[in-house]
């Protein structure tokens, strides 16, 4: 059996695993405040060229996302996102857990659209009784999306503007980052994405670490007493250094971007092989998230030796699937999964 | 300036006034353990033919549906209403304010179709990641809808069947109530709403009361310790004999069934009066709030002398606006209002 | 039967009840935007000079309590009381409901002592792990106490003190805040209150009205979108004006303040007649409610002719109780009353 | 600088660093689903001879706590704990953040005694107004305390049978569980454990695993949906075979009671020494835990050193501290260390 179906299917890159190992009987200080997260910290700020961002380690996105929107958000404010978003969809109601209405607005191929928000807010605003809705607080995006695209330095700038016009803080959920980065299609680097939100995380649980997600706080006054939140939460891990220590082994010397890049790269590979047997995509992807829509009988024999993510339903006889490479993926498995799917396919 | 723009825009009915007169320097324990408490919790156990409900007093209506909602959802369930229910449009989002997402369906005239909730549960039980997406776990309905329209009895029973098949709570906000039972399409009746839901609510502040909502729980399993609940929630009136002689001197004699059909009766001339002029209706609503689509400049001149509610742009020049009648309807100010319509459009 | 056990026992003040007849046929907005909730805030505004305050009307004060605590902290803070504070005991854990843990003090006579906050804030911050602890964000005091009692000037502006140096809101509980003011041993007036705290709220229920409370909020950066909050919280009654209609009755004329000195009067009465039987009193309370100790055999026979609420065992023969004077009470029940007890203790 | 401040300064056994080493490159699902959870979930239904508990693995022990009470307390019961207890006191309002009250008792030596128990809820349900207090819902235990004492057998089954009679939940944290297991003054056994509770956790993170709890529900109603519950409140990690791993290789074959007893077995030299220089106690713990009291000025030396915990101000020249053992700790630091607050306190 070869897995496709997720980025976070093996441990972490080996060589994160020998620096677990290396400092294993270090003796140091729990919940973050140790040598090594502060060392990653400056490392985050300085690749992200924002020496007064506060850096935090979590162990998880959905965690991250909603530790961070619980605290910024006013009780009676919601926070908008695409209809695809993760916080919407996949995180089991954890916003709401906190109180605050997720407003989904029908996406574009998994992004929102800074004019979609920018319209919103005027008719809120614009409503008589606005005052019995939830006002709009946040703009929750992802980069790669739920479904693999890319927002563009613009589009990314017109939502600050929209933000700043209607008072919002724009966040953005980083849980493959490194894949969007990497992809060619890619127009964003870290300075940039630290500069036009208020908000993001580096993720790491999808990108060769064990876990961990690196949330990066710029807006100044987003920043007093996170700790007590994350502790609240449930995400200040008890000996925080395991987070600092694989930050740092990614980030120091590249490796994080080198494994995206890898994950990138069959993921092309997986996309231009699909395209020339003739498969549909339901999405078009630059990312490491491919989404084939493939023939029912064909999965039928192709799950017996191949795992994938089912997504939907697209006709009587087809379903769009997920295939996902990551830092791990070799590529002899990309090749023997493109030959046995244009067997399938054209005996079918 | 004649007013249309709601159905609470006088004080109470002149009996249920004097009622409260008569009875205010009683001295009576607090908090809905009085007598005239106990009395119009008899009559309307009575009038449902339910003996066994239990009822309880609120003020509001936004307070009676978050309070009934959080009380029987489990954390990790939400609430499935229709994209224009009130707790998904017009309560500021109370219902995610205790933790609870609020699942919006496509609406059909403001109902919620029993048929889309059962493709929705089935659709998320088959979802192999189901444990990450709010399980369904009540639906809310009210009767009238948000705009005017109303469930039959085959459409509740059908309701009913699929909350049975996927163990889901079924809740009617019956803020307007009255007025669905006084309509000439109503097929349904107090002991078939009480043996359908789970809960249910006889609106009060909407229908000639100055405030209060009967909440009546027939499923036995909901009962035990709701009034904590409504304690914490801020519903328990310290005086709560308000809510029981209201109550009491609305339904002991017919008053509340009286005024609701003054209010229908009013209603229906001015729909009719309506369609005679040639205007379009947003919606074909058979109770006491009338959907009007008129020309903006007609609005214009229109708004000088009476009072209505913006709903939504139609096209360029027309607006769907909200007339009310109630109990306190003069119908001398609905031919003058026909009368001045009349005039406006033929003017156009 | 005679009651004693609170001050909500009756309806409203016959004045108060007038008004409502009167205005009761008007059309008004709703949701307090009307021009009787306008004059009573201006009324309001005057009375404390403070031109710049909010002013809304909710309809409890638990729900005041909570909607104002919840808006306020930040959701990693709690409030700090008394322990006999209201929030901490009689609110069925209303503010921990919004998310904020009560950090309850021991008391001093039912006050909560400047001294005793600025200790807790100076531990809190001097624990190497406070991040693990709640953080204080706002004080919670109630004028008169829940056991009658009052702070003087000095009290509050010490508080004020050790707020601003810890960065705490400071709010004031008001449900009998009219008893307060009319004590003998009283020096506080509204002004002052307004000026001393951050937020304070005007107690309607419990001093002759149907029911409501006047929240004050004078600090600037308290006051945007406080309506959503009361939206969304269940506190924002459809027909605002039985609120302004009401607190308009109570302060344009001095009528509130002239139910407190009667109930003061009375309550003065009483504890003197207590005094001069010989009876013990839990608390030295200068307000409308007194805490006389009486054997509990005693207490066996007067409950058959008049109600009083049992506050706690004092030893093996006698319990303290409550009995609450109002603006309804009248004298000859008052002397009836002491002359029962009279009869009682003697006997004893 | 030897330091002895907690129990997680290191990585995890080297045991469990070679059994992560050895699986990482497998493919497994996510979430916990996968072979190695499935392993590690039957060895401990066969540790605790329940062959019917649920198990989960979650990654912190704030985490656990806060997630299982907020799934099965009603949302207007709080959860009785000893005012020492972890969720009241370092949890940063965790419990209270999902809505629910911590009713602290004062505690006996860190353990909540089942006379409080029964007492506070006889007392509770005697007020008549008990419908505004905060019902009791749950009882918090953990074993060994926050104190490191221990609960022995008859005091576990009184609690029981007090739960029983009020129809508490009994929870029991077991972030130490191995080193109460281990404590030459224990009388319990998983099994007992598994019966006597409701649910309980094994606690790995302070125990020689990376990070981990093993929460055992045992009680068949609190079982059902569980998963979505973990998902939502951001304990569901998405590689969950870490959690599976790590537990596997701890508990197949002793391995975590070897570590306990060496932990223990240091901790009771320890101990024994800082009797032998005559040193005071603040509490006389079985565990792991010790709290010497020392002389500020011997501490100021001994800080250069070694860490250790800051506890409370014993008297103007003596504070309690908190020196842990754990699996790591090395003989000779614990001999190094009592020879030097020998030669500290002689000096002295």
């Amino acid at each position: 059996m070869i897995r496709f179906n997720s980025d976070y299917l093996e441990g972490a890159h080996p060589e994160i695993m020998a620096r677990l190992m290396e400092t294993n009987l270090e003796q140091t200080p729990g919940y973050g405040e140790d040598a090594h997260c502060e060392r990653a910290r400056a490392i985050i700020r300085g690749l992200c060229r924002a020496p007064d961002a506060d850096v935090h380690f979590l162990v998880g996105g959905t965690q991250t996302n909603f530790t961070f929107l619980s605290a910024v958000l006013k009780p009676w404010q919601g926070v908008i996102c695409a209809d695809t978003g993760h916080i919407a969809v996949h995180e089991t109601g954890a916003v709401e857990a906190t109180g605050h209405k997720v407003i989904a607005l029908p996406g574009s191929d998994g992004r929102v659209d800074a004019a979609d928000v920018d319209a919103y807010c005027a008719l809120h605003y614009a409503d008589e009784s606005h005052e019995h809705m939830v006002m709009p607080g946040a703009v929750y995006v992802s980069n790669p999306t739920e479904v693999g695209t890319l927002y563009s330095r613009d589009q990314l700038s017109d939502l600050r503007e929209v933000c700043d016009r209607w008072g919002l803080t724009l966040y953005l959920d980083g849980a493959r980052l490194g894949y969007g980065l990497a992809s060619p299609e890619n127009d964003l680097d870290l300075p940039f994405i630290a500069e036009v939100t208020d908000a993001f995380y580096i993720g790491g649980t999808k990108q060769g670490l064990l876990f961990g997600e690196a949330l990066v706080i710029t807006r100044e006054d987003l920043q007093p007493d996170f700790r007590y939140m994350i502790k609240q939460k449930g995400g200040m891990l008890a000996k925080g250094r395991l987070l600092g220590v694989q930050f740092e082994a990614a980030l120091e010397d590249g490796l994080y971007m080198d494994m995206a890049r890898h994950a990138i790269q069959l993921a092309m590979r997986l996309k231009s092989g699909l395209q020339a047997l003739g498969v549909d995509l339901m999405i078009d992807s630059p990312t490491n998230q491919q989404f084939p829509i493939l023939p029912d009988d064909a999965l039928d024999r192709l799950k017996r030796a191949y795992s994938y993510a089912t997504i939907q339903k697209i006709d009587a006889d087809r379903t769009a699937v997920r295939f996902c490479t990551s830092w791990a993926t070799r590529e002899e498995d990309v090749e023997c999964l493109l030959a046995d799917l244009r067997d399938l396919i054209q005996e079918d």
